[in-house]
């Protein structure tokens, strides 16, 4: 039976970024036999590369659809991923970093859950990870769980009896260990951007704190590093 | 002391469609003396009267600033309000109407929710009403007191031990009810636009779930209502 023919049962929202860790989660959600729809969001991030580098990792891997949904949270202002007037740190920072966008995680969870109730999905895939990440409030278990049970109160599936469940299956990951099963599954990371300042090309800047984390969890997984840094 | 000068502890963020219900909300909000920022969403809805009523809204009342989102919703289809090819129904329906729009709500909140942090308020004001809107499943007691508590674990300030709270003053009032405190406030919801199908000029079809709530309401309460219809 094809994946479609099973219905909801078989079908996920997989929120994809471009980056190395939404491209192991749809690896993931693949190998589970999963019917995948790839969402990402065009969200005022300074530049498409990453949005790019998700319509080539949705391709490659096989998702079954990829939308992008465009969303003007730059008008939020408050951070340095979408406010060109923060300088984007290039050594490491105590405490929330500036790249925390406040309510990113919660309104793209959000829009997938609609997604998924549109499209009868019954499961939604994210990428977040709390080891790397662990400035960053909406990255967390405790989070996730609120989350999925806000959801289930939020939606006609859920007051249908058949609540959508929120899936992090990076969450407690250290980076070496996603690359290292991202390559079993096997995602190719040439095709992703992490850089939080690529350029139009996708060429990274090696210095900011996604750059770092990526090359490093390179290293620590003695996997040559497939990305193209442009110094 | 003026508001402004009480800090956060005195700021709100206040969703604001245009509409009767969040008009009240907001006057709510400014009697309570708190500084109020409002905030709209050009969202794939049908026409923009909306925005513009809550533009005048804001205006009239005495909000500290405005600000609309523009965010793709309609990419997701499914909805009577985001999709022209699903016709917004003229009489009552059963269950969950195709008016509702999957997880509007918690997008709309999430982004309110990022707003706020970023303005350091500390309240978050809607306006849902589950007397009326008791088929859309983001419209209850049960989904608010969820949202908010994931919104305690989702920001910076949850973390920091000052989480937002999140606000639904007219969730248990009626339509009629609504309206008579509206009007002890001094709304004039001759600027208000509630119609599903309202012209560019804000005139309201007569027909639509809103539009019936609406003009029962007047007369529930009494009250001649200013709104103007279009036939």
């Amino acid at each position: 039976m094809s994946p479609a023919a099973e219905g909801s049962a078989n079908r996920a929202v997989v929120l994809l970024s471009g980056g190395l860790d939404s491209a192991t989660v749809l690896a993931e959600a693949l190998r589970e036999g999963l019917e995948c729809h790839a969402l990402s969001f065009r969200y005022g991030q300074r530049h498409d590369a990453e949005l790019d580098a998700a319509a080539r990792v949705a391709r490659a891997l096989g998702a079954a659809s990829h939308r992008v949904i465009g969303l003007e949270l730059d008008a939020l202002g408050g951070s340095a991923l979408t406010d060109a007037r923060i300088a984007v740190p290039e050594s490491p920072t105590e405490g929330i970093p500036v790249t925390y966008v406040p309510a990113r995680n919660s309104v793209f969870l959000s829009l997938g859950m609609g997604l998924a109730e549109v499209l009868e999905a019954d499961q939604l895939f994210v990428g977040v990870n709390a080891v790397d990440y662990s400035g960053y409030p909406d990255c967390r278990s405790v989070f996730i769980e609120a989350f999925e049970s806000m959801a289930a109160l939020a939606t006609r599936r859920g007051v249908e009896g058949a609540p959508l469940r929120v899936r992090a299956p990076l969450i407690r990951m250290s980076k070496a260990e996603i690359i290292r099963r991202g390559v079993e599954l096997g995602v190719d990371y040439g095709l992703t951007v992490s850089c939080y300042q690529a350029d139009e090309a996708g060429a990274a800047c090696g210095r900011c704190d996604a750059c770092r984390l990526r090359r490093a969890g390179f290293e620590s997984a003695g996997i040559s590093d497939p990305t193209l840094y442009r110094d």
